[in-house]
């Protein structure tokens, strides 16, 4: 866990400057030239050395559905995948094998996994989860996704007099499961940290909240929940609060700086500057906003707020990738049609900023992670500049942000033990989980789902489709 | 320029079917399974066949700059773009070459290149890229760009009475370079193919226009450039014809099946009729568009009308990158957030179609090109299934065009000659390219460009930006 980079290239404030940094048990303990090699000696010439990034929002084992979800937005999107969900745990840590290989491919060392669970095996499905992480070495924020209500609770009801099934599992059972999850599974210290993640305001009563914030306040966790994803939301907040989901939240004292929000496109601005105030984190997830037409959340209005901003990759059916790159990309580049004024654009230096210390800032962890400085843990990526999509040589950060990089890492650390090296994963049989991804799935083109059947003619009424 | 590819995935009409692919001197000759061994005999299992997409519109020399041009609007950025642009033809070979295998690593086997001329150098400069383009293998159709107005017209001039230089070239001696171009050139046999290519009404007077007619009904040359692709550009032709640019270019005989128009994005309803009326071609380059924040093309709104639509890249100093299936993801579900009914929203097959088949019809070449039928032409690409990006398996056009394939492309093909094999190019050395491109370039932060400078107050003025 000690090493030595030498001559690598770093970012400074207005450029890059070529240097050696120092890693002892974990910690980077000096930046500077011609340092002297403790441990091994790692040759840093023509690579780019950052702070390694966060895959702030994703579900796992979504992977095993990508590439194939009808073109539907959230609400039917979310039937048809809990339709063909897989229900077996090998399945769950194979995929959660996947997702950290390709977040860490694509620059990330954390991620943090909305994980769905196998109903009657929720506790082996979290297992699942954290070996596999713990056998990449990738840091690991498994954040159980957690609901008291049926889907079907979850889109505005409109004039129809619907009601819905009442959830299989009591609150009190599924805040217990929580409770057990983190006495099993948070090791903070070993780079495994449970979050409570009630997934949203469209499918979780207060009681779930409140029980969350309580585990949350005794145990020290992070929080880390939906919001406002779609249109059909900010609907269904006012049906059932009266008010914006924002507004409900910050009364029942969830919003807070160790909470992380995913989406958050359809808030207004006193919503904005409610996240401001409580200092929340906001994960921006463009690729899965654009996918499930959910709309462009107003990330130029979160910064100019004040609001902490992050990218996430969310999960690979709405996606369907894992790359954080081209979140990243997408994520500061879409932001230019809804700004005119170009001033107020994302460059590529605060991408990655957002990407790294927006990111760890959200997980209460930013005076441990997110920047190269001395004291911090070395959680770092070593781009290979030589990299064809890397070339002609020109700003080494632009290119990274605003190209569309392939096979461009060449190392990673995680709390400075090595996971990458010479562009392959060290911890795992990469080609052994290939092998086993495709022996377990087959190729389809199309399939039915039974509830997108039930329920579309109300989805379409409701939304004014019809 | 024979060979049968054994038992390879092909898309059919509701799903995939596998089966063998013959092709004989350069032309598909039968599909179907076991088929005999027709030269050389290629493994088709666990991949995917599909004709070769179109890169139907970049700008190759811009590879130099990509990743560090600053966050500016089209106007501004090519102000930057110009006063840094390389002046030295062996650049614009080695940037051919390096947008030919991008282009093709991502499932392009065609590719657009509206060429950027070094002024005094021009003959030579489309020679270097052709050059390229035979070296390489990839089918090329080089659009030399040209203009008769100074870049300063391209903005509006509001209130202001600004005068511009006059453009250095005398628009007869611009025509009379085109026409020696083809001369030297055009051998569509040979897979080289002139096309007249006025930059747009922003920089070409009626007489650069008509001249580009002639000629392309002369020689039986295709017709592309950029149209509104910023809000700037819409006021400038109300401004110089007092009605819409569309019009106007209908009205002057401009448009047609072989016109194809890159952008796109500033057209109102009755503009969209009149491309389709008149069966020319939009090409979307979505990157691009977010980049430069021009707008969001309304393309499902080009689909509705019948308007047919293909994608590029643009040039890889507003995207930056090469990547034909990362435009093709983006420009498909970009537009989920510009109507909200998912019945509208592009499928990937549809994606597809629009990459391939969509791409030919804008140069004249649906029969030849863009689908694998038996007569047509063998401008094919293989993808390897077995690829971690597209794994689980589940529906291999999903996974193709909404994941984030990385070295899928296994096998590529133009006329029937293999050009990429076992993911490698074969036709060229891509390594001593990387160091031709890495030693000929060097890193840089910041740069000032003169120009805007000079221009970037009056632009803000018009736009109302101050």
């Amino acid at each position: 866990m000690s090493f030595t980079i030498k001559n690598v290239l770093l970012a400074t404030d207005d450029g890059y400057t070529t240097s050696d940094v120092q890693v002892v048990d974990g910690k980077i303990t000096a930046i500077a030239s011609n340092l002297e090699v403790v441990g091994n000696a790692i040759d840093g010439k023509n690579k780019l050395l950052l702070p390694g990034f966060v895959n702030a929002h994703t579900h796992s084992s979504e992977m095993w559905q990508r590439g194939v979800i009808s073109a539907y937005p959230l609400e039917l999107w979310l039937a048809e995948l809990y339709d063909f969900a897989p229900i077996d745990t090998e399945k769950v840590y194979l995929s959660a094998l996947g997702t950290a290989v390709e977040t860490l491919l694509s620059g990330g060392t954390s991620v943090v996994d909305h994980l769905i669970l196998i109903p009657g095996e929720e506790l082996e499905t979290i297992a699942c989860a954290v070996r596999a992480y713990k056998e990449v070495g990738i840091r690991a924020f498994v954040a159980p996704l957690i609901q008291d209500e049926s889907l079907t609770a979850g889109i505005p009801s409109g004039e129809s007099s619907q009601t819905h099934e009442p959830f299989f599992r009591s609150t009190k059972a599924t805040l217990q499961l929580i409770e057990e999850a983190v006495r099993q599974f948070h090791r903070p210290e070993e780079g495994v940290n449970i979050l409570v993640a009630p997934t949203g305001i469209q499918l979780c009563t207060d009681a779930l909240f409140e029980g969350c914030i309580e585990l949350s306040d005794r145990y020290n966790l992070c929080r880390h929940s939906h919001l406002l994803e779609t249109k059909a939301q900010e609907k269904l907040a006012q049906q059932k609060y009266g008010c914006t989901a924002v507004t409900h939240l910050k009364r029942i004292g969830y919003l807070g700086d160790r909470t992380s929000l995913a989406h958050c496109v359809w808030l207004n601005d006193a919503d904005i500057a409610i996240l401001a105030e409580t200092q929340s984190t906001v994960v921006h997830n463009p690729l899965s906003n654009l996918r499930l037409g959910s709309g462009i959340a107003p990330i130029l209005k979160y910064r100019q707020a004040g609001v902490n901003v992050t990218f996430g990759c969310d999960g690979a059916s709405s996606n369907d990738s894992q790359d954080l790159l081209e979140a990243i990309k997408i994520g500061s580049i879409l932001h230019n049609v809804t700004d005119f004024d170009y001033r107020q654009w994302i460059t590529p230096r605060q991408a990655v900023e957002m990407a790294s210390l927006g990111g760890v800032k959200g997980l209460n962890s930013a005076d441990q992670l997110g920047s190269i400085t001395v004291g911090k843990q070395a959680d770092l990526v070593m781009y290979d500049l030589t990299n064809l999509s890397l070339l002609p040589r020109t700003d080494p950060i632009g290119l990274l942000v605003l190209g569309r990089p392939t096979n461009v890492v060449n190392s990673a650390w995680v709390n400075g033990k090595q996971i990458i090296a010479n562009g392959q994963v060290t911890t795992i049989n990469v080609d052994k989980l290939r092998e086993e991804l495709f022996n377990l799935s087959e190729w389809v083109s199309k399939r039915q789902s039974q509830t997108v059947g039930q329920i579309e003619r109300h989805y379409r009424t409701v939304m004014g489709l019809i």
